[in-house]
């Protein structure tokens, strides 16, 4: 079995992966965008395992027509994911970057914040990840918190003390201090986040983002707050990657490298998870973590 | 009733303070060094109390002498202490300051991190504090967390998923990836953390310090981080504050403006369980919360 690694260290582009996999019977990928074009020029890619559980990146309709199959590891990320979720809560609540930056400029200012138990939670998505940050939420006593989700196919486990409340997208968007995105992006929540629903978040209110840049319009983001809305903002997803936009600019919102898998333990369950199914594939076997059909449905057409 | 509020909008200085109290009866006291020169000066001085928990400030066995008694607020900050220590912990763990500090050059970097289920955390002081961060770390699944204290006297509850450990400190200094102190400043802990200390914690460990800046000798600490020695530290209490020092320039170095009991409820809470003891004192009526006999014991001699 011959075997390519990324050789350019970093992100390939939709033309340089042209090239790379133009003789690959099986794609390992990352985020990269893997569009029908790339397809067209991979003549023999049977297979791609995504290592994660973004399918915004793969075209899926162009895969199935060519009888490529997708399989992704949907489960490793989300531990990692619902934890960093939790700090960014925390940090943004209690102005811990502010403080953190004001000191280098030997600015000495004590910022009041808020508990996790005074404030109003709303998290839209409560899938794997969305729910695992619901269970770490209980373990800070919070009393409401607000969920939505673009089918309401899930259960939540009550908790005596926590009041979890299904409600309609702007009543969270209206009502929470915090809000944080646990949902995929596909063509029902790309650009689910604009002006309109910023300017219905309270004043002080603060938005995480650690589910896919297109989710929240970033420009809009900046806008918003560069005019003093929100509180606070922690945005690890981007809409392009690297990021380079004027969010930079904004020192109330939290920027980091799209990190949310990035935990030893998670990442090398996503890669082992991976390369296992690609094992599978090679000796014939069923995949274990075949892409199911309502992804088809939900795909945004690039 | 008469009374004054602090006029300057910063700490008041021992010096300032003579005049400021030298005809008051009574004195709510933030952490402003309340010396036996201090009471001294304030002829009248019947009752100190403190908004919050650490005592350092107030030499007690001069108060004692004087026959001033002393009151604090033990219990009310104690939830935003650990919800930040949370926040700081995953901070370090996932490079979250980093990251944000990058993204600000346009650097795109992602840091591998670790999650608080794959960590060995040292908690050293596990009274009203250091137990509710044991009590929150148990919803990340933590699965070791080795403690110590100044006095052994505290029953830790158990919990099926996760095994804490009464150990010597040097092994938590040892084995620890996590270290978080929450100890009062007294003569038994000044100085707890120096060179020593810090040279038998692993190199990538993490270090958090909410308690008082006394117990971790900052110099030694600028000194082996700039060494690269720690993987991070979160400091949020100094030697002298405003902190002037040169932590600053240690960029894995969060640092915090003593904002440990900074959220709105806890302060809330602070303040007015501090002057509910003024108005027990006044009307004669039993004190709610005098400071405990084994507090002068443990007393640091300024």
């Amino acid at each position: 079995m011959d075997y390519v690694i990324n050789p350019l260290g970093r992100k390939v582009k939709p033309h340089e992966l042209n090239d790379l996999i133009a003789d690959t019977d099986i794609l390992i990928a990352g985020t990269e965008q893997i569009t029908d074009e790339v397809m067209g020029h991979a003549r023999n890619l049977k297979l791609i395992t995504r290592v994660g559980i973004g399918l915004d990146s793969v075209d899926l309709v162009s895969a199935r027509r060519r009888g490529i199959e997708v399989c992704y590891t949907p489960d490793a990320p989300s531990p990692a994911v619902a934890e960093l979720t939790i700090g960014f809560i925390i940090s943004l609540l209690r102005s811990i970057h502010l403080s953190n930056a004001g000191m280098r400029e030997r600015k000495w200012q004590r910022y009041f914040g808020r508990r996790l138990s005074e404030v109003t939670i709303g998290i839209i998505g409560v899938g794997r990840i969305g729910s695992r940050v619901i269970q770490h939420l209980k373990g800070f006593e919070c009393t409401r918190i607000l969920v939505n989700d673009v089918s309401k196919t899930i259960e939540l486990k009550e908790h005596p003390a926590c009041k979890i409340e299904w409600v309609p997208k702007d009543i969270i968007y209206k009502e929470a201090d915090v809000i944080s995105l646990h949902v995929p992006l596909n063509s029902s929540t790309r650009n689910m986040i604009t002006m309109r629903e910023l300017y219905l978040m309270k004043r002080d209110s603060c938005l995480i983002n650690t589910a896919r840049g297109g989710v929240v319009n970033e420009q809009d983001l900046f806008e918003v707050m560069r005019k003093g809305h929100l509180g606070g903002a922690a945005i690890d997803v981007f809409e392009e990657e690297p990021y380079v936009g004027n969010l930079v600019d904004i020192e109330r919102c939290i920027l980091s490298a799209h990190m949310g898998s990035m935990s030893v333990d998670c990442r090398s369950k996503m890669e082992i998870e991976a390369t296992e199914e690609v094992i599978r594939f090679i000796r014939g076997r069923p995949l274990m973590s075949k892409v199911p059909d309502e992804e088809y449905e939900h795909k945004y057409q690039s």
